[in-house]
């Protein structure tokens, strides 16, 4: 397995301040399921009242803990409920046994925290097709329990991490007639990312109070413009898993899947999303591609994605080459419509490409110096209809080879 | 601009000796286009009589030359015909002036050759959007039509290569009720392979006699199970162009597109098409995915290719690694159906996974063994019906990255 040590040189600055959630608790602990010497396992604890929405992968080869908690998501209780994850071990292609020790991981949660099972939602992340040494996780019930406080997500950020080069979070506070509400989240994810649906882990608290179908269809909804709008490698995890819980315990109540509410989690969310991005496997640039002009939103997504998951195009990005062929290429495979004489492309400002040819007025050594930016834009208008869409993506590097030629996933 | 000077690892061993085909004869020439010091346009002459199929990629922002032969190749015609082709420059994205450049090169052929211009195909292949020096190829016909013969197919081999390390031909014999019938083809590509409908530059020749439509039906039959079955990153060209020529010459006529002459044209095909994958750039491994017990073959395709395009699967083969976690998680994402607990997975005739989990019989060293060949095999069952599909790829090496981080194509 190689060696990971170096941080993304896309990394934040500084990790964020997390606010405390009323109603919500976390802790981490130690296990050994695979890593040694680092916390590998953490638990949430969230207070009766406390609604869970959830978003999970579409892959027909999902884990058995993905399988459990779409199984679960759907159910109305007072309650409490909690959160348990592995990191190390996926559970995921490890048949009835896979099953069973979901179970027994789960099993041992309720018990220790009195919870109904079905309030107990699990994730696993890490090797496919290795059976989950889950006593090591049951034996560490009790300590995760006598650990839990408030001020503890960061030490749950950290414990989720596989390849990631850093630990994610993002948090806002955001008024609700009067009353501040908070919402905090973390995410892991670096390789195996092209979310369908959900992606990844990723685990959003907030102390609103948000009726479940509502609290639902806002994570959804935002899903589709922050997670499943992102790329690192095209591939998607047998994992992925979202998770939002809203305690209620700030007292405003949320009515609406409209306004200041919905912003606040979509720039959580959008935040997390491109932490993933930023800590994509040999990232060295950070690429937002916008498509306008599309037949529709649809159509404009497919165009983005075909050109975010084109390895043609994120090598031209790593070198730095403003290699525009590359974009119509991507754009001519999509299989959504298009106009080669219609179309227009920019790197970031600069007007590259127009009415089905370069545009007179480029000079190469513009398009250059925007692909030498760390962060940059790809920007396509169709000149078709109104259809727009925003991904995100990083660049193709020998270091997503080396980690990936070796490292057992 | 990389230097590509090592041919790739996975060459075939000698180039192979290509036969004369009655009716056609070739010729190449040094034009500059863009590359000096070596041939970079061929000229092929058909005789009257010869009948012309073609397949040509679907994408929405495909080359000036591309159209023009999609105009061209309906039309029946008893006059002869003639291919020409540049490499160096795809005249792909240069507007109107890529149209008019197209029309310039052919009519200059039309005229010297005394054929109608409907009956003058072309193709060029290389740099994407930079308008196409015309003028070096039109004053060059005169040499290639003095240059033709019947034995200079290799220098049009040679002459149509961009990124490739080594010209790619293939060929075959076939007695057709007691008439021997020659079949021989040429093909050019290593990057930008994913072809959806054709691929790449491939001009396939025989001497038989064959009605264009019942030409045109074999030749898109046998394009599904060879060119469009493999794939080298998932980037589909601009310029993908397949044209079959019929000259009749040797007396033999061909009534049905089943029996001995398709077998042997696809053959011919096939052999190019693995070409094509052993020069995949920065290749070191020959990989064939065979998928089997789909509910349809549409569905085995599907899934077949998203294994092939895996970044996570191609790393791991890279990586000489035994990862079938990964092999999992690409039948998962691939949106067609799959059972987890039904499928079965094999490196070569190793058995890794069934019934949902690793092969209780499985043993890490021999699934290793099987990966250190440089042909190797990837075999999944999926025990649902009985589509089937087989697809060939490469894996993804540093060496990928390295010339298309600074390739301008």
């Amino acid at each position: 397995m190689a060696e990971i040590t170096q941080v993304s040189p896309l990394a934040p600055k500084s990790f964020p301040d997390l606010p405390e959630i009323g109603g919500a608790e976390f802790s981490a602990v130690e296990a050994g399921v695979k890593y040694q010497g680092r916390k590998d396992v953490m638990l949430a604890r969230l207070a009766p009242g406390s609604t869970i929405a959830g978003v999970f992968t579409r892959s027909a080869t999902r884990s058995a803990p993905v399988l459990d908690c779409q199984d679960k998501i759907l159910t109305d209780s007072d309650a409490g409920a909690a959160i348990i994850v592995n990191a190390g071990n996926s559970n995921a292609f490890t048949g009835r046994n896979g099953v069973k020790a979901t179970k027994a991981v789960t099993h041992a949660v309720a018990d220790c925290l009195s919870l109904p099972e079905t309030r107990v939602f699990s994730s696993s992340t890490g090797v496919i097709g290795e059976p989950l040494p889950y006593d090591r996780i049951t034996s560490k019930i009790n300590e995760l329990r006598s650990k839990l406080s408030a001020g503890s997500l960061v030490d749950a950020a950290e414990a989720i991490r596989t390849t990631d080069t850093f630990a994610k979070a993002a948090a806002t506070e955001v008024l609700i007639d009067g009353t501040p509400v908070k919402i905090a989240g973390i995410a892991k994810g670096s390789g195996m990312i092209a979310p369908d649906m959900a992606t990844m882990l990723v685990y959003v608290f907030t102390d609103a109070k948000v009726e479940r179908d509502l609290l639902q269809s806002m994570l959804s909804e935002l899903t589709d413009v922050t997670f499943n709008n992102i790329t690192v490698d095209s591939d998607t995890s047998t994992s992925d898993t979202l998770l939002l819980a809203a305690t209620g315990a700030s007292g405003a109540v949320i009515h609406s899947g409209q306004g200041p509410f919905r912003d606040a989690l979509h720039k959580v969310m959008l935040d997390l999303a491109h932490q993933v991005v930023r800590d994509g496997e040999g990232a060295t640039k950070f690429v937002e591609i916008c498509v306008t002009g599309a037949m529709n939103d649809a159509d404009a997504k497919t165009h983005a994605l075909s050109i975010a998951n084109s390895p043609l195009v994120k090598t031209a990005v790593a070198g730095e080459d403003p290699n525009w062929g590359r974009v119509v290429m991507a754009i001519g495979k999509s299989g959504a419509k298009a106009d080669r004489d219609l179309l227009s492309i920019r790197f970031g400002d600069v007007l590259v490409a127009e009415n089905g040819w370069v545009s007179p007025n480029y000079r190469e050594e513009d398009g250059a110096a925007h692909m030498k930016n760390q962060d940059l834009t790809i920007n396509v208008d169709l000149g078709l209809r109104t259809g727009k869409a925003t991904v995100w993506t990083c660049d193709l590097t020998h270091g997503y080879i080396t980690i990936n030629a070796d490292y057992r996933s």
